[in-house]
């Protein structure tokens, strides 16, 4: 029987055991961490002979360029080859930037802020603007459209993707929406991978605005734990619509090598990349070809790129194996939560009952367990029903994770016992 | 007795043997090249170490930060100490960046362009805007501020830095002026170094516009070649005059280490720095912080970059004193060329007789040996007398650069005597 059907005694004699569960846990005085979206030190290890490869002098790329030095603004070859052999897209389209991808995306948006698009006129000066967000989703993209002052509309997601109705029903009918973010495959927080259709969808549907632009941050795009989940490529499904120059599309190794000192890429349009570069030129004399060289001499090719993230799988699954099966353990058939499995990504999101989420993260983080932020998985840090929280599995040891998610699924149960008697 | 006083008669025979000395330089097949601003890969080498110095796996500040993983926005301490040290700016008004200081640039216009300062209107709001650009000067710089359509001024120079007194009326009278590019040391191209004075009329001059902004690269601070030359503290003498947020001052390690993968920051006053930090911690997670522990690690402090530095000079003094020498024994007394005597920095600036320029460099080009493009001191690469050349002495080596130095006093002897036989 489902927690939620319980009657009040039910409940209120739960609550009083919930409650002493937790007050044992609060006793333990712990410090653990579950909401930092960052490798374990044990993946960095793995990692380290990056930083040696160049050792012994050789910084010249194959034709001959010297990394250490001016030149080249948009990516060594050797780089652009194993970005396009890992996400099939041709070199010609891809422009490698520094270590961030997230800078990427500003860049990308304040380029179309101050200098527009195909012509069109800059979004600075085209009055309000809109931004659609699939939610939950990821607090950094939605800090970025808060701070140029889009409207962020939420977007529900479903197990394909986000809502396609509602997309295509705001994109078509309004000119001020200009884009939708998107994480496609293993989504931050949900772990869900857009379907064909979604991107098909996505790729093909009607835009009131002419300079509509879907941002296409594939942040876990070999990021698989449980089995490799296939993304249609979404470059070729816009050309094919006649929307060639729709999507800007992101990627990086933050996650393959250091999140500190990795290399990241946008890559779109021949048009788009033609229009990137012309800013780009003024911008900067180029990205750090040294750090380039290193991932091309380390990995060699995009083939090892994928053997050492089987290598990192290696290292996550246990940590998701703990999480789920505790996740299913304590709270599968109570009714106080629902939780996807996710098979590859950074995160398992979890939903509470409505408004319990803000109290589950408070009594987590009495108790020594840092989640995070409820609300964060939405727009301007506002869950409209206070229920997503997002976990990451992937920085604490497995023993720190065990006592973690343990008492996280307490505090969902005493959270939601709390609401139920509140009735 | 000078050429340019020559009668027709001597100036005839004198093209003639010019030409005929040309022609014999034409016929060598030379390949060379004097446009780069950038190290020889014998400084390069010099610093390789910098690629091997975290060696062994210790990857962490001294706080504790493990740089490889995410964290820390506006740079690890130790490197903001360094800057510090070089630069007289106190540690928490300086933000570290990646690997190129014209990125800041770049990205801090585009701040100002978007949301404005200090709540005056976003720039891109604000009209048509002007913006003074001592000249001859850095063509990248005016690539931003031509990009931005920004109607760019060009100010005299005079050997004491920009003629103040045209600053000073320009900057007065007209709020759409709303800032001015500065190399204060070693100028590019002159390697004319601001004097006190100088510095203290531009941190207290009176500006029509309240957002007007002083873009301070002090590209070459540390490049010094015969003698130390001292720059007075712009900031300091800002917040005196009340104009505490008049200035963003840039530096890097782009000619320190490597400019292909060195280190950047930008600096202002407390509040710059605020709104500096508020875009950013949008914009990005940080700056590759791996590459920053290599320059803390390899260097230690400021005062071993001051060491690095004096070897530089070793290395490149040979190739100033190639260059001024021979312009001294070619053109000096000719009456067809003036060019000052830089102290430090990265190039030589030579002026012709008035539409000599790029007839110079068209009949270099034409015998092998390549120099910037005539104009490119100027914004829109258009040099209204058509006079001004830079030339680069860093990169070729002793014997190319004896060479191509020879080659382009008699290019400028050649059309100068040209010109004259045309009047």
């Amino acid at each position: 029987m489902k927690i939620t059907e319980f009657g009040r005694e039910e409940l209120a004699v739960l609550e009083k055991e919930l409650r002493a569960e937790y007050e044992k846990f609060a006793a333990m005085g712990l410090k653990l961490d579950m909401s930092r979206g960052k490798p374990s030190p044990e993946q960095l290890d793995k990692i380290n002979g990056l930083l040696e490869v160049l050792d012994g002098g050789d910084y010249k790329t194959e034709a001959g360029v010297d990394t250490r030095n001016y030149g080249i603004l948009d990516g060594i070859p050797e780089m652009k080859k194993i970005f396009s052999d890992l996400t099939g897209i041709p070199c010609d389209q891809i422009v490698v930037g520094g270590n961030s991808s997230l800078n990427l995306m500003f860049d990308a948006m304040m380029r179309l802020m101050v200098f527009g698009t195909e012509g069109n006129a800059p979004w600075k000066e085209q009055g309000k603007l809109k931004w659609l967000c699939p939610s939950p989703g990821y607090d950094r993209h939605f800090g970025v459209t808060e701070l140029l002052g889009f409207e962020m509309i939420p977007v529900p997601m479903t197990e394909n993707g986000p809502d396609m109705a509602v997309v295509e029903e705001l994109a078509a009918k309004d000119p001020a929406v200009k884009g939708i973010w998107c994480v496609p495959l293993y989504s931050n927080p949900q772990g869900i991978c857009y379907s064909d259709e979604t991107v098909d969808r996505l790729a093909s549907m009607k835009t009131a605005a002419e300079d509509f632009r879907i941002f296409w941050d594939n942040a876990y795009g070999v990021h698989h734990i449980y089995e490799e989940r296939k993304l249609k490529d979404i470059l070729s499904a816009c050309k094919e619509a006649g929307n060639e120059n729709r999507v800007f599309y992101f990627f990086s190794t933050s996650k393959i090598t250091f999140p500190g000192a990795g290399v990241s890429m946008i890559a779109s349009s021949p048009a788009n990349v033609a229009e990137i570069r012309k800013a780009m030129t003024i911008q900067t004399i180029g990205s750090d070809k040294v750090n380039q060289l290193r991932h091309v001499r380390y990995f060699g090719n995009a083939e090892n790129v994928k053997k050492h993230m089987a290598a990192m799988a290696e290292t996550l699954r246990p940590k998701f194996d703990m999480v789920l099966d505790t996740l299913k353990e304590e709270l599968d058939g109570t009714g106080l939560a629902f939780f996807n499995s996710p098979k590859g990504g950074y995160f398992v999101s979890v939903d509470t009952l409505p408004g319990c989420a803000k109290r589950t993260v408070a009594l987590a983080k009495e108790a020594g367990v840092v989640m995070t932020g409820a609300g964060a998985t939405y727009p301007y840090k506002k869950d409209p029903e206070d229920k997503n929280i997002r976990i990451a599995p992937t920085y604490p040891s497995l023993e720190e994770l065990d006592k973690a998610i343990h008492l996280f699924c307490l505090c969902v149960k005493l959270a939601g016992v709390e609401k139920l008697l509140e009735k």
